[in-house]
């Protein structure tokens, strides 16, 4: 199993909090010690650190936890391998371009026989995660050779996903850097941060932040985990077969399959 | 204009020499303020950093100084914006997936009146380097639907090369992670060290390596640039029109169009 960061916010925001919770799973309060990654994008950009060593040992992820990188949408993700050996190939997420965007995605399970046809976009690694990812984005193309809006696109990643859960566990994160979209069938919390912000505490690290000192009160910031990062705070649990879609911190829709 | 910077070794060797020459250029003894970017190849995964900030201001660069990452194959660039804004869409190496193969590509020059068909690759940017990179793997696809020898690819590259020149400046370098080709159409120099090593001295900061405390006898490093990086060492320097192919440090073939 694995351990998924996600984040959309209404302005280009910093998650060295949340990540600084989530790399104490990978190999230190956690046993994520297979790798980690992290995709940040900034406009159409899309800055992706990872490492295929444990983040509490990387200096990549130092880098990350020292450096405020700002955006409004993130993706992170830390690995326990269970299909595919432990290589940078491997190491969640991963990106592809789509209609001149970048779309980053990260799964959190184990998908059983999944062997998709080899069509244009093709896994570079070995995991169920990758060839999810790129089957995934073979429906979308095939569906809409060119853009759509995410609403018309909504019911194929839906469709997608459903149909990957009957396989396994398919809990994930997918962005094209305009829209987040998250799908749970085991295990995923959210939490949407605005004003009057308050104090958060890790629940995996001796760190308190105060949100009020850091915003405005206008910044409204969603984060997404597999399980809650803070243990004062109130998070919302996904039920199995729950999706979500979010744009700038606000929910655009969600349902239940 | 910009700096191109790429190496074929057949041992995973760290890169940290040149690199920290090329940085200085990025707004040290350089005009290269807008933005850098550097890729190594890790088997089949690829690690990119990149910023848009001058490098020799930049965080991550310093993260790359410090961190000798080791790669057999790297692409690196700074960049002194002509066409496209600074933003990290323009940002170069730029990078896709093609026969499930993760392709590189930097250029150093500018194209006029280059405007491709949208096909199935599609600039996320707005740059002409990224509008060739992406005609150019169109171009491999519509040829070669499956994966062929780098030997078959070879005529489809360079004559896509020969024509991108013909419509201004095309120095680049190109990259699927076994092979490394590059073409020339203003400046591009090369070096390849092997036993005897000896010490090499940067032109662009003060510090020299010696090699041979840090190489084996079997090593093969190749390093490809837009300028020669090191005074006191014989670089050849390209022709208007020359490309060459190199795999693990060794060149696999060359030619003139």
């Amino acid at each position: 199993m694995c351990e998924l960061l996600g984040m959309s916010a209404n302005v280009p925001t910093d998650i060295v909090f949340s990540f600084t919770g989530l790399m104490q799973r990978g190999g230190g309060t956690g046993p994520h010690r297979d790798g980690w990654g992290i995709g940040f994008y900034e406009g159409r950009g899309l800055r992706l650190f990872q490492d295929p060593s444990a983040s509490v040992d990387s200096e990549v992820a130092r880098l990350v936890q020292r450096y405020p990188i700002k955006s409004e949408t993130v993706i992170g993700h830390i690995r326990q391998a269970n299909v595919g050996k432990v290589s940078l190939a491997n190491t969640h997420p991963f990106v592809r371009e789509l209609w001149g965007r970048n779309w980053c995605f990260a799964h959190n399970g184990q998908l059983a026989d999944f062997h998709p046809a080899a069509s244009f976009y093709r896994a570079v690694g070995d995991t169920d995660s990758e060839a999810a990812f790129c089957d995934l984005l073979n429906r979308v193309r095939q569906g809409f050779p060119e853009p759509v809006p995410v609403e018309v696109l909504l019911p194929v990643l839906v469709q997608a996903c459903s149909e990957y859960r009957s396989r396994g566990v398919f809990n994930c994160l997918l962005s094209d850097g305009d829209w987040l979209f998250c799908f749970c069938t085991t295990k995923l919390a959210q939490i949407t941060r605005r004003a009057p912000f308050g104090p958060a505490r890790l629940k995996d690290a001796d760190l308190t932040v105060d949100f009020q000192s850091e915003t405005t009160p206008n910044d409204v910031v969603t984060v997404i985990a597999t399980e809650p990062l803070t243990d004062n705070e109130t998070w919302t649990l996904y039920q199995p077969g729950a999706w979500s879609l979010w744009r700038r911190g606000e929910c655009l829709a969600s349902g239940q399959t």
